[in-house]
């Protein structure tokens, strides 16, 4: 097709004045529905005690509350005693746990304050808040190439010979943007990893821990793996029902090596008398179990599922030479691959009333140094918007790259 | 009367296997019972939009909802732009707002973590946890006594001429633990502190603002004076809902000058996405306004008021010559000040089931070197309880002073 007459159609919708905003992988007022019966689960006559007999509504109970760690510990695969809840983000976990390692080091190490120098080593394409983060605290962020099966491991395993390098970000399940879950033999790799440094570790972020689409994707223990090679403080691991219940006002956790509780237990006391244990109860009376929580979830993905489907069949029909994307099986976000036209693609979306996650986000510090990755995040759109917004990404894709070409 | 006869009083409690906990300001059930009504507020029918039409169930809104903001706005007497709204815990706002000056800096300084020495103005008897922060982050506490109309002015005024002193505690109403509520001339000479270190701040921990039992206490605006005096960055001030709604479930909040706000919310942004808006929205619309507030303050302050007087009423059987104490017009604790026998009088007590603060507790490195420091914290406990309790105390107090006197 010319490169006029895609003009012609893209700058139709110009005149629609839309103001789709897709930079952000927020759930859709339908899924938020869904956890609305929740609201009901307590009220002015119910019993707030937890499965202790302590009273929810007062203080106490900094670990959280019995029957809240249950579940979290069946969705980690770990015991019970080895999972902190905490208040309703997992990202003000992973923040905090970078803070309370610089001013104060990791069971016991130098506080990294102290140090000249921090590096940390994070996939790429990844996520912007996690990248966020370790840039913010001043680290020297490297990148690691992600393929189809998870992050580089013999790059990842030559890095950490540096005792500088004291960490990594991981979304090791749908991993934000690519969607990629790591296979057995990456997960086995980063269990066994032996790192110079003995305060670096893992942080592995399961947010997607549940969300399939298709039956449940493999994801090894990394937890067990750990404790099996001898391992067990090399990993943090962090999950939350922010897209579960409701973002914002859900319940997120933590699991770690009884040492590493303990480590972190230290700090918090300080920080805390405890978390929204009323919000914890809420949780655990309306999800019951592990089944539970995989039951809603599953609710979510139905309709998470026809709108990747949505964006599969626009992408489709772009010329396979110009563009790859991938397919998760679950999670938020598609990431397309294109030749080095990401901005201008974003740019002209912008143009026609569609805002896409900015250019560069999924690199540290914005560096994406081909210009190449663009992300999608269709959960928050109704199917009608996100596929008129669709049609103006594979518009823009088209144009952008007969436009370079002409060049 | 004679230490046998006392002793044989107090060994008679022995036999009730007591165990009566007054270690914590913890609400009593009745109190939570108060706030159990807001647990009706939000249901699977209610409408989740803000003031400003966001839909509160998802992300976003990080400084907090505006109807929100508006109370906090009207309880802190500042304008709403200089309010903050965040998680369930003010004490986590203050240990965060530590943790962001030690590793960032306070509006551009250096961060205190590069600083050889830190140093932190506590004014004593104190409240344990505020002291547990600093001393947690290896700051050099400097005791600065209290008097009846709040600190030392004359030494802090001294103190602040070293540049690496840093900040004070301060609780202005009805102070942990004397119940001291600070004259209009102690809050002009704070907030008109001109101290040599440019990131000096006084963290102004008002927990009490509104716990009144008989009429309102005046304290004067910081905010205003120290905007007046030209000095508008030299404080923050907290507080929370935790004695109000819920502790651990309620709503926390900060209020600072619009520098200072815009300086915390550029770290905050990385830290998380936003707080528990469902929360809020479910507190503001319980509460409604500041009028709303209040009232249900009161029914708190009705039945703490009981708990006060049963104190009152026991410790003014003691000989003055052996033991002072405060009678605050609102809070949760009275101090009772003994001569160097505190310690002894603590242990007594919990000989007989009942448990008090630790000793020392109100002092930076728990130093109470006089050994003449008791907290009572009467709110958790039934009166009936309490009576028993403060008969135990009283006992105890007798014994030990005539213990010492004998020696």
């Amino acid at each position: 097709m010319k490169i006029d007459e895609l003009l012609k159609q893209i700058n139709e919708y110009k005149y629609l004045d839309l103001q789709i905003d897709m930079t952000r992988g927020r759930p859709s007022p339908e899924q938020l529905d869904l956890s609305l019966p929740m609201m009901n689960v307590l009220n002015s006559d119910s019993d707030y005690f937890d499965a202790d007999h302590n009273d929810t509504r007062n203080y106490g109970s900094l670990e959280g509350i019995p029957e809240c760690k249950s579940i979290f510990a069946s969705v980690f695969g770990t015991p019970q005693q080895n999972v902190l809840i905490f208040g309703n983000s997992s990202l003000n976990i992973m923040f905090d746990q970078i803070s309370r390692s610089y001013s104060f080091g990791v069971c016991g190490s130098k506080p990294w304050c102290e140090l000249k120098k921090i590096k940390w080593l994070c996939p790429v394409p990844g996520y912007d808040r996690h990248f966020a983060i370790t840039e913010h605290f001043g680290f020297e962020m490297i990148n690691i190439p992600m393929n189809d099966d998870g992050p580089d491991m013999d790059l990842i395993e030559e890095y950490i010979k540096d005792e500088s390098v004291k960490g990594i970000w991981c979304v090791p399940k749908y991993s934000n943007p690519s969607g990629v879950t790591y296979s057995d033999e990456v997960v086995r790799r980063f269990a066994n990893l032996k790192p110079a440094a003995p305060d670096f570790r893992i942080y592995w972020d399961n947010a997607y821990a549940l969300q399939d689409f298709d039956g449940e994707e493999r994801l090894l223990n990394i937890f067990d793996l750990a404790q099996d090679f001898g391992n067990p403080d090399i990993v943090y691991i962090f999950t939350s029902t922010s897209k579960i219940s409701f973002p914002g006002s859900g319940v997120a956790a933590m699991a770690a090596s009884s040492r590493n509780i303990a480590d972190i237990k230290r700090h918090l006391s300080f920080q805390t008398i405890c978390f929204d244990k009323i919000n914890q109860l809420r949780h655990a009376r309306f999800f019951r179990d592990l089944n539970g929580l995989k039951k809603h979830v599953h609710r979510h993905c139905l309709i998470l599922k026809k709108k990747f489907d949505i964006v599969e069949q626009a992408l489709s029909t772009c010329d396979p030479g110009i563009i790859e994307w991938t397919k998760p099986k679950g999670g938020y976000f598609v990431c397309i691959k294109v030749n080095s036209i990401a901005k201008e693609v974003i740019e002209r979306c912008k143009d026609c009333g569609v805002k896409l996650t900015e250019a560069g986000c999924m690199h540290p510090y914005h560096l994406d140094s081909n210009n190449s990755y663009i992300r999608i995040a269709p959960s928050y759109l109704s199917e009608d918007q996100l596929r008129i917004a669709m049609e103006i990404v594979v518009l823009s894709i088209k144009i952008e790259e007969l436009r370079k070409s002409s060049k």
